[in-house]
């Protein structure tokens, strides 16, 4: 696949002009890398709820900019109430698309309130300050989630290049055959959020420094985001890698050919609870189960600090046809998807569960590691107000 | 699909005439049910490692088919030597085509045994009595996988049972809403099996007493044998199924939707230990996790009782394309495999997992139910010898 190496490097949502924003339709991976335009706020909520863009930190950033998208179909002229209404609209909208992710929620409040700073300073309703002061934000919101990964992957190649000092002074291997095998879920990489991801961050930046390091990437039905995502983008970083059914996880496990766990998450409870991709809960119960470390990596933006137990985190609910299709691109070189099951079957597509803390062994965030409790995030962001 | 309640009852797999294996050809299920004909050992050997037939009990009864049509190329003036020579080299290619199911290696043996048993009675190789007793002894075999699943399904009937009127006298729902949700992990039906199934026996055997039955079925990548297979079964036999990813086990166990797991096994160790399709363990994990009870089905054929420890039960692997593709049928009607993966990812493909007895609340066996350990198993089947 020529285009796998073939360009340069992207962020996954960007500001083209100022009537248009931008991002990689990610349902045409990995058989294709397509950018679409995006014009109006009706347009982003079928993008985010349709998955041209997904994962926690993205779709933030996606709803960020819709919000701004929606602001400009005003008209000059409009009011400081007219600005509100088409903000709370828009909001309302918004949230809608995904109920699971908080970090679409926070995006949204957030410009919100930086429109709201704007509001009335001149005296009346001034959509231009309105407008500035929305892109300003969802820009600030996207650099922000690009540099808290970055931060992600530097905090967690230390915790790599430690597992590898590790493994090298017990293995009795040649320390030309050693590496560190990462099991990943889903896709938590460059494409879930601005830039640089948070599973897949650490991964980057050990990798850029010289560790030997392969991920075991698991396929992550029913959207296949690990076979289609996780792997393109580990393929076009050059990162050694491995698609396994999910089922797999727990085997390698059991026979040694995993070194560490390494998730995103979706929301994290103030308490330690992470919720993310369906079936993240089994491969942490089998990383308890055989002494394999298990962390969680996310920037604080996922954290809902309202929230202290995950068991009250809304589990989205999707279609039948996500479990009963599979799609992808046929010999003839077409995108097709074949139907699995008997057409009279019914399924059942629950696209987050929730991991409790006490199987995670630590939460990689922009500051670095935490304890997965409530005491353990308290330490890291003491600003934060809990209230 | 209308062939879904057309079609009378079928057996897996049955002598036609006497050079004439015949057997459901499962890899074109759901979409199409397809008779093939056997003729030979090299085609039987073929017809197990591509999986046209598969399932521990079936591969067995296929196996020892096998053996008697490595017979039929005989002429019938063959010695005893050639008769063995045969023998044994028929048994060496049908353990080859699946290593970790025991009944293949039991059906092998079992036929050479018969055989042996008649030749030279008559002072030479009489190859007409070897026929005839390979013939008996693969039709035995078959029968006796059909009436042991019978059996399993009457127990398991009774522990389903149980469940319901627990169930009944703590809920506070009406009784007309009710039902048994029993999970489900690859295919152990009538499919796996003679016929009834390991798994699905005590599932068909309640509902035909009129329990209210529901069946969680895991698709179980990488061959979908839950979403091709069992929810095929299912169907057929009218019972209410969903299909779910491999992934959703977890939450739907953590949420209160399944009141018990059963699973098939492809062999079962002396001491408990259950090795089933890939994905297995996990699944066993979140019950243990959830106090969900976990059932392991099998005749006790899949017992191998040389082997204490699961550990060593030797794990096939297979290709790449299986995990890289998926198959199924497209919307003009034809069957295709579509890529999921980029082209240059590689994939890894192990077909099994062990399960550890201690996450096993009991094996359901023809003789009823026998706790996970070599005491448990000893106890039901104290004829047999261990050493």
């Amino acid at each position: 696949m020529s285009f796998l190496t073939c360009f340069s490097r992207y962020r996954t949502i960007w500001l083209k002009d100022l009537d248009t924003v931008q991002i990689i339709d990610q349902r045409h991976l990995p058989h294709e890398f397509v950018i679409e335009d995006v014009l109006s706020l009706d347009e982003m909520c079928v993008v985010i709820k349709d998955m041209h863009v997904r994962g926690a930190g993205l779709i933030g950033c996606a709803a960020a900019y819709g919000m701004y998208l929606s602001l400009r179909k005003l008209c000059t002229s409009s009011s400081v109430e007219q600005v509100r209404e088409c903000l709370q609209n828009a909001s309302k909208k918004l949230c809608a698309t995904r109920p699971t992710a908080v970090n679409l929620r926070v995006g949204v409040e957030k410009v919100g309130r930086a429109v709201e700073s704007v509001l009335g300073q001149n005296g009346g309703g001034s959509v231009e300050a309105a407008l500035e002061a929305a892109r300003k934000e969802a820009a600030r919101i996207t650099d922000e989630d690009a540099d808290f990964c970055r931060r992600i992957g530097e905090a967690g190649a230390d915790l790599l290049q430690k597992l590898y000092e590790r493994k090298k002074s017990s293995a009795s291997a040649a320390e030309g055959e050693l590496k560190i095998n990462v099991l990943t879920h889903c896709n938590a990489g460059w494409l879930a959020f601005a830039d640089w991801g948070s599973a897949l961050s650490p991964v980057y930046a050990a990798f850029d420094k010289g560790l030997p390091i392969h991920v075991w990437v698991d396929e992550t039905r029913p959207r296949n985001q690990g076979a289609s995502l996780t792997a393109w983008e580990l393929a076009k970083h050059g990162v050694a890698h491995t698609v396994i059914a999910d089922n797999a996880g727990g085997h390698l496990m059991r026979t040694g050919l995993v070194d560490v766990v390494i998730t995103g998450a979706d929301r994290v409870s103030s308490g330690g609870d992470a919720c993310n991709k369906i079936g993240t809960y089994l491969k942490a119960l089998a990383a308890k189960d055989n002494n394999v470390p298990f962390y969680v990596a996310l920037p604080s933006s996922t954290i809902d600090w309202q929230l202290r137990d995950g068991a009250e985190i809304p589990i989205e609910q999707r279609g039948d046809d996500e479990v009963k299709y599979a799609e992808g691109l046929c010999e003839d070189g077409k995108r097709r998807r074949v139907l699995l099951t008997p057409e009279s079957s019914s399924a059942g597509n629950w696209a987050f569960d929730v991991t409790p803390s006490r199987l995670v062994t630590g939460l990689l965030t922009e500051r670095g590691l935490a304890e997965a409790s409530e005491e353990g995030l308290a330490a890291l962001f003491s600003e934060v107000d809990r209230t």
